[in-house]
């Protein structure tokens, strides 16, 4: 018999029906054995009643096991419905049960581990509703994003991982052993090849692997991301690149208010708020304003801490309903060497930052253009042009004014659920002490 | 004035407009200078006047100078429209040109190089119409192909580029440098993890970077590449990932049949035929027809060689009007340990390829999963289960029968328009001897 999903067993009330899916709870009531089945697409209630020929195989499934089903698709009496859930109307009454595959596992679904427990065990814990609905959210993320930015005319393209030098001259880069005994390096971020792209395309983008060596174990950094950038051509200022995000910002939070208001109530959060024009303020006035609102002292007026990055979200919030804030005019010193600095402004740069529920997930800026200007710029910076010769073509060859931005896919997700560590909103998440189990301290073989 | 793109300038005779682009080609007649101007939506001519007050700047400009003009639209007198090209019945009559960016270019943009000096200067050389287009192409591809398997309810994730071990057990993998002195690895394929994701997903898909430390500098080999891998669970045989495979395949050419009738006129190649089923063929039969077909003998009847796989595409393009061939039945020992065996067929397996225009573009097959099976091949293969713990946890927790496939973007996108080499149809290849620009012979450091 052909397999019938769960979301579509509704229809074939007085049927008999083939479902396959996984076990979430078995009960076992003596003679009848009651089950939660599950599969892609929804759950329904099955039952293996006294006079069943399938009765002694729903005694050897347990939790998780993995079966084919078939049975009766019978309405529920009025008084047994359960409203708001699916399927809550009907009932499986299983005739057969194969069992295709067995499990045995090592604690039951869903209940509470601690996060390096969940994290040793996601090819299990990955199957929670929990995880479902982090990972069914961040795809659709994903989507509207690059859905959004093909709308505003821009052209996606595949940044490379495998970099020849640690370009922007930090310390965070990843060595990898190449051929003949040379040395490549893992991308910091795809943003010399999204500037190459705006040549040939104008309006460029990537979802890209980015790498980062720092030895850092916060809630919010990862070994391995995804970033989601753009980089768009013939721009005036940082104030273009800042309204395409913004509408790629209010596409993809439509896409999953419309799709996901369910995975939003289970995690006890709302769909975020984005109003007409999300809030800009200049590092100055957010870190005056949140000085003056909690009565505190800045520290390092050169950048936002994470302190000021969650008061400036909670003041937006409650005095400007919105859920994001554009931070501008950071000091050039404290941006990459490539950032426009504002012209009658210096020191403060057309570098942005957005921030979400607290946390920045994004970082922009208009870049220079100019090539004598770029050279001059990694000069001052004690960095060797020759050693950027490649990326230097694209100036050299002519560029037009340009800026972009760069979003975080897992802060994204992370702050979009209000979870509490970018980790959770990591499918696999790479650490300093993790590539999917803990590491040893094994030494390098 | 604000920027009319010049795809809509048409919309504009008889009005003055503001355009911003490249000059693709300036023309100096002495009173007057022409130019061919292009930006991301299209192109168009341009004139300037001798009583224009721009034609001391129109004088200055060069090819590929990036520029801000300023005109008329005109409509142009009857004989000297061009059909059937872009803006061929107007032109601009030019009253300003600012120089956005000049250029200095190091050969004409468009002229035949031969390979390695365009990818050493592709920073300039993806401005080319032929990279655009390819590379155009390629993002349509992209979008089709994951659009696709979306609506055949898969979902979208992100796989892990940093692995902990050479998993396969080749000698294929980049090692990375990792914390502490340990040593990580590059993903060689998104394999496991996509079987993990069958778990939670059933259907589970991701674009993911695959790296390959092999020595092999053929016309279809890059160090790393970009692959579009599904996984599916509940499968009778490898027949249903063939059928999902097979339904991306039609919605992809569609995709780009609809979007890029042009670029495929431009290549001098055709819209691949795909007809309702794509002919299917086990390895035997394929060998034992292209050795009666083309009167020869055949070399390995383990696997299929390079000419093996132009010979079968040429005789299902010739006879069975296909671009496309599936070959099945390859031998278990030839293909990856998790491969299902065909039962009552052993030593044949039930893994596929699928050849696109004499290449295999994409290969997959059912998996084994069951757990005990599953150590058991690992043992028969040398290969120590305990290094596949975190692997194994997701078939010891239960996982239902499944398959999939993983098809090469880039092969993809070279076979689209018979590229001769797939280092063309990649933005930024990576070879044993080139990242960006070719590699020196410097050891490591």
């Amino acid at each position: 018999m052909e397999r019938t999903l769960l979301a579509d067993l509704a229809g074939k009330k007085g049927e008999t029906a083939a479902i396959q899916g996984w076990v979430s709870v078995r009960r076992d009531q003596g003679k009848m054995v009651f089950f939660d089945f599950r599969d892609r697409s929804g759950v329904v209630q099955g039952v293996t009643l006294p006079n069943s020929p399938a009765i002694e195989a729903a005694k050897e499934v347990r939790n998780e096991y993995i079966v084919s089903v078939e049975g009766k698709v019978n309405e529920r009496p009025e008084k047994n419905r359960k409203a708001g859930v699916q399927n809550g109307d009907i009932e499986l009454e299983i005739t057969n049960i194969e069992i295709l595959s067995k499990a045995e596992i090592p604690f039951e679904l869903g209940g509470e581990v601690n996060l390096d427990t969940h994290l040793d065990h996601l090819p299990f814990t990955l199957r929670t509703e929990r995880s479902r609905d982090i990972f069914t959210m961040q795809a659709s993320i994903l989507d509207a994003y690059r859905n959004s930015l093909r709308a505003q005319g821009f052209t996606e393209f595949i940044a490379p991982a495998l970099v020849g030098g640690d370009a922007e001259g930090g310390a965070a880069a990843f060595k990898v052993d190449y051929f003949y005994d040379r040395t490549a390096y893992l991308a910091t971020s795809p943003q010399f090849y999204k500037q190459i792209m705006v040549g040939p395309f104008e309006r460029a983008f990537t979802v890209a692997k980015i790498f980062r060596a720092e030895k850092s174990a916060t809630t919010r950094h990862l070994s391995e991301a995804t970033c989601l950038d753009f980089e768009m051509g013939f721009i005036q200022n940082e104030r273009e690149p800042m309204a395409v995000l913004e509408q790629a910002v209010k596409d993809t939070v439509r896409a999953v208010a419309e799709a996901h208001s369910d995975v939003f109530a289970r995690f006890n959060t709302t769909v975020p708020v984005v109003p007409e024009a999300i809030p800009v303020f200049t590092l100055a006035e957010a870190q005056a304003l949140v000085a003056k609102e909690y009565n505190r002292t800045i520290e390092d007026t050169n950048d936002m801490s994470p302190e000021d990055e969650r008061q400036i979200c909670e003041y937006a919030k409650k005095n400007l309903s919105s859920d994001f804030v554009f931070i501008t005019r950071f000091p050039t010193k404290k941006r990459a060497f490539y950032t426009y600095e504002e012209p009658g402004e210096a020191p403060l740069s057309r570098g942005f930052d957005l921030l979400f529920r607290g946390l920045e997930i994004n970082s922009g800026a208009q870049r220079i253009h100019n090539y004598e200007q770029l050279v001059a710029r990694m000069q001052e910076r004690g960095l060797d042009p020759k050693k950027f010769e490649y990326y230097l073509q694209a100036f050299k060859t002519g560029l037009p004014p340009h800026g972009g931005s760069s979003t975080g896919l897992e802060r994204f997700t992370a702050r979009m659920l209000e979870l509490p560590n970018v980790k959770e909103a990591t499918a696999f998440p790479r650490d300093m002490n993790r590539i999917d189990t803990l590491l040893s301290t094994d030494k390098k073989d």
